[in-house]
């Protein structure tokens, strides 16, 4: 019976499988033991163990055969972490067993082992977020032309178009993919320094033992200990944070959007699914609210993880534990919400006719700075000013259309023809740069790609 | 030149006067001057010192003539954040001076003089959320049968009343006045512990110094030192978060309606406010606004506050301190979104022609399952479910009238008239318990007037 | 393969069993069943359902034959969280089968649901707390008599006992106690509004269904709805960030005075657990250091539960489904700190004479407040004090114990004699009001008992 | 009377004076006239408003005759934040003044303004970072050869250099600077894009007038536009609450190594500053304490800043003017505890006798893995760590120091001369890479700088 996260319930509202699998109890025995193996190899290269035993631990590590039922039941009647599979992989080395975590200390395994599975994590995360910008990319290319209200304080402020609203998405995701390729580079550290940090455990050898070490395992070699500087992982957390709050501004907008008063997206419906038996009206934004509320937990994580820096002298657990529950949890939610806005985005539902109808909710009020303008060209920019004040006033109290009130006026239509009215008050007529910015969005885009 | 909270600018819209008068340099100082007098009092009440010279000290602390910008720039070059004030009272008591803060450690200043700030401070709070109340109980009885559309999921769901809506409201605040109410008492115990704790500084006397320290301040006695124990006032910041929160929601569900999507309620405006000159159709919702930015930084303070006590050992400032800023700040900024709601609130415009045609825009979807229970009850529920899932799929598909569909199906207008399905596709009609529900929160209310 | 919380590892750091167990899937799937047949019972007392039909639901409730793992796969294919279980009851409940969720929407059941869960969980909360207490005034009674040193700002300030600080603990922990009991009642309100919460689907039955419903469940009526106010439990999130602060300012404290620098408390080692091989003189604590990291990530969920609050229109899943997700982590992982701090009370390792030795680190500097009052009575303050300020600071560049400066002073020696002078530099003999505060503690809790 | 940050005593607690005056409102009130006067100007660049029009609005701008109080006035008797300062300077700038503001909205004024101040922060942050570095490279090259206790868990765990914990300060340091470097570049961009962010208010002369806008401010100009877009201005503040947890930790380091348990290091202490006339003991760690604090409070608004990331529509300022508080309060906060880790660590009093007598605590046992390593090589692995593991655990027991015990057993003083003994029990012989992996973090400052 799981519970939360591994719950056979919730789990299917908030997380992946495919990021459970990364972090699941096995994924995380397996990275422990590529530390291990790596280690020993090092050790081998540079003459400190037998180049026999490191095969053999190797060779162990490799097994199916780990009981990690009994290891986790270690782990509960035992204090310490790690020390379960360490006795497990030392038992299942044979003689070389002596050489298992030779010089090491608990947090060289774990910070190293934590890093095996963040680009595990990665390695789904950033293709991820490229399909979102393509996805997005190739709405621009079809739909993107439509006109729509610009809406600002909840207000309709001018018109835009669909494509500008996508445009603005991919800006701000272009900007978090080349900020985990960054964190990805950053946390591709490896840590093996002993007790102290000061890998006094491994004598003389210590930097050649290292050196081998991270090149086995394919991650940069540190200046020095990381045991207590937690920044590289902290920036990838709070890096995270910073990509869910854009994926819920995704989400709500397409939540809000799909909504009856406005209807101008929605998330993908599936054949016959027609909200509840008994309110047929209802198709409920389901993905995007869940999407959502996995993003505000992961931004959750962001302060605690930042706490979490501020370990005590050279290294306490207090601290750094809390990585070993946080990371996971923040990858797993993160990925779920990830997966549903692609999900959302791939299968976007998009009603330009409904957008064009909403363009008319101000009764023309959303072009009024452009009839401003154009009447600023005959009648000088105060003039303009004035008469549109008024005629904007009047639309709105008497909720009538501006062209009709335009029309009646003789210093307007003095001015400007019905032909050139009609030209102005067309909302796709004010798109100013809408499509200039939206390419340079996407040509900056296929530059990088 | 004034800075962030203090700022000519920024002042004006986050915080308000009257919480920033509360917390002022001067009221600072001042709640400092009533500890030490009391103290002085409560000492002499007891014969520990003269009885002349605890008068001589109540009567410097009335002057007017502290030099605070002195007190604050020897603040400033020394370390000690209270040694300065006591100098200054000490300096202003002539002879009497020397028995300024007998017996007392730093904190049992601070300490105290801050509950003396916030019963202050609640003393605005309090009756500030018994108008929220009182605005939105009139708004009740006054506008409250209005049906509207009500949104759950950002879709139209069921037909309520603004009434219902309102009242979810005082019963939210309800809570919290009687939370703000607990908190109030919880908080108001006196400090008086000295330097450990222990309040070893005054011998034997120590508790019955105490007890008429209390007395005179009308603050109640704690059973031990709390220079440690934060809990009292993080529970007040934790409960002026939830408010905040709901504040947030009330003025977000404002600006929500008030878009011109939705357009059935609006913040007040002013006479000739017409928007910008070029964008006469937009109103923009700027209290509402505000008040929510407040309201959500006034939340991020309840997770440091929580945080702060986590103190080490008897205690330290590296988190007590933390609170002589964070406290401030949170009234303040609290209080600024409290008034900003009172406004919207009390001035709150109404369009219930507006919700009426609202209710319209799903083409009596809204309806669909008052329809629903109307036809089982002459075919059967499951039958009457049956027909009502094809009609309200034609409605949505073909977006024509519920109404329509219905009279031109002969196994509908064989079960109900045309008058009957009238009445059942007339939201009015669908209002369930709305009325009784709404009633009950506000008789509790009046019960509790 | 369990991930994270339920990882067969990290699950035996983090979290406790037994509160996993009141979360688990199973547990998630009774209470929903609870409330279900519950629901249909009242709807048969008020004669809206027929009584067999309820009672055949009630016996459908009772079976463990429902495939836990079917409902979490169609969950997961499916885009409605409790549907599936609706479905899964529904059969097992043959021709009753269609009175299954009868007038309920989702969150009528899935509210209700987490409340009973949340009783099952203060069921464990509650005596846990009181244990705590009990443990901690059992150590008062033994072991409270013992000096130490109080340090405040990380220095030694004057002396306190074993039992002040513990009193201190237990005042705090009473007031959560308290805090955890009103929670309890506040949130044992059930929830039963339908769609748009005016419960129109139950028609003019509604209020009768709704009162028996929670008769038999037994919880209180709410005056309304409240899908959308979540501020009940959040109260209960809130009040659970305090408490795990005050675990985790007793945990660290517990870790720092087991240092090798301190040593004086130390949290309970088992035979034979000689720390590391090679630094057999560690003794790492690591149950203050895992209770300390769960505290931490159980604090950090406060902010978002605040958030959640913040609901958008009559309510929406992107706020209110984070908590089916957030609610469950929150008791699990703050139980697993629970049950540590209880350990580590239980077990605490007392070293009355390290705490001795401690208090001559200053040299006698501990007591100079003791001695200068001593002085005082004969010299007058004023003089007292200079000779004070003089022999302190001689003391603390000299490196010499303070009495040995004292006796070498001739005005010193003219006030008082060496076994004056003896009595007023032993700490014992300057520690205040310690035992009246901490007396005061125990007997109010006795009181309350 | 100022109020919280700007209160005359708190001000002096937390924030900078310098950082103030970045942020107080004459230098917010430049920011926008420099936004305004470089508008003109570019605008005057394409030709859309007269030069003289463009010369006249920036002579305005240098006067210092605003009314900085009446403009605060307006802001709060008005509803709009920037209306007041856009009348003034069109006052200011006479018959030029029809050109102010032209084309611009709102946003695109306090963005860009925003951004200048930033540059203005980061001007202070950046080299106070490189300070910070600088002193403990000092430090490191004076005092960096102490060897001292390493402790983890609280407890002692094997000797290292202090040179070597300064190392890891500045290893974690030189990344923040890097950090901020790239921040500075990240938010270097400018906004303007009209009412919608299409800039339809400037038509067809919109890019151009954006290009000159951006050069002549010095600023890149963005794909896009931003004003619903807020990750750079967030990364930035995330980035202040990771340096913000280094400088917590690193203050904290330094005043829990200053306590009277410990006494190897200490801030700056005043000459005649006795600590309190009656606990001269005492030297209180204020300024690590009050920094602290300051970390705190900027660190908690990190998430708030995240949220703010997620805004509504197009762009609402319920997000964005959050940003106007917090970003000022952040960098004031930040730069207060900035300001107070230089004074610390520029002035540390460092005890190197104190760290050698501290290193005797565990009698030996912080050495007996060196000692191991020893035996081990006379005899084998196995028979020296169950040699050690008795005599350490004798040593623990008895409390007597290792080398008396290892000289007491014949099968030790068989394998290794009394000499050797000596040598291998001398901490400062167990010292690792310490010198190593310092050297390496100076050398790649070195390479750096």
């Amino acid at each position: 019976m799981g519970t939360s996260l591994d719950c056979q319930i919730l789990r299917n509202v908030f997380g992946s499988e495919r990021m459970r699998h990364v972090f699941d109890t096995r994924q995380l025995l397996q990275g422990w033991f590529e530390v291990w193996a790596s280690l020993a190899e090092a050790e081998a290269d540079v003459g400190l163990i037998p180049r026999e035993a490191a095969s053999r631990i190797r060779h162990a590590t490799r097994s199916d055969e780990f009981d990690v039922e009994r290891i986790g039941e270690e782990v509960r009647t035992g204090r310490h972490f790690l020390m379960p599979a360490i006795n497990a992989l030392t038992a299942a080395s044979g003689d070389a067993g002596r050489y298992v975590h030779w010089g090491a200390t608990t947090q060289d395994i774990t910070d190293t082992g934590m890093v095996l599975q963040l680009r595990n994590a990665l390695d789904i995360v950033e293709p991820s977020l490229q399909r979102l910008i393509t996805i997005l990319a190739g709405h621009v290319e079809s739909s993107g032309h439509h006109p729509m209200a610009g809406r600002t304080h909840w207000q309709h402020a001018v018109p835009i178009t669909l494509g500008f609203k996508f445009a603005l998405w991919i800006d701000e995701l272009a900007r978090h993919e080349a900020r985990i390729r960054h964190c990805r580079e950053l946390i591709s550290v490896a840590e093996l320094h002993g007790a102290g940090g000061t890998l006094a455990s491994l004598g003389a050898d210590g930097l050649r033992v290292r050196a081998a070490f991270c090149k086995r395992l394919g991650l940069a070699e540190p200046d020095i200990a990381w045991h207590g500087s937690r920044d590289r992982l902290t920036e990838l957390v709070s890096t995270i944070g910073m990509i869910a709050a854009t994926l819920e501004k995704i989400c709500l907008e397409v939540g809000r959007l799909s909504g009856n008063d406005i209807g101008e997206l929605h998330e993908p419906r599936r054949k016959r699914q027609v909200g509840s038996s008994t309110m047929p009206q209802k198709h409920n934004p389901i993905l995007c609210e869940r999407s959502v509320a996995g993003c505000r937990i992961v931004r959750g994580m962001v302060p605690v993880m930042q706490g979490l820096m501020v370990g005590c002298h050279e290294r306490d657990l207090a601290s750094v534990s809390g990585e070993w529950l946080l990371i996971p949890q923040c990858l797993i939610t993160f990925d779920g919400s990830l997966q549903y806005t692609e999900t959302i985005l791939a299968g976007l539902q998009i009603f330009p006719d409904k957008m064009l109808e909403n363009l008319q909710i101000t009764g023309g009020g959303i072009v009024s700075e452009a009839v401003m303008f154009g009447l600023a060209a005959q009648m000088g920019r105060t003039q303009a000013h004035d008469v549109m004040v008024e005629v904007a006033r009047a639309a709105s109290e008497q909720k009538r259309p501006l062209l009709e009130l335009l029309l009646e006026r003789e210093d307007v239509t003095a001015a400007l023809t019905r032909e050139e009215l009609l030209a102005l008050v067309k909302p796709e007529n004010h798109l100013g740069l809408a499509r200039e910015l939206t390419d340079a969005v996407i040509s900056r885009r296929a530059d990088a790609g």
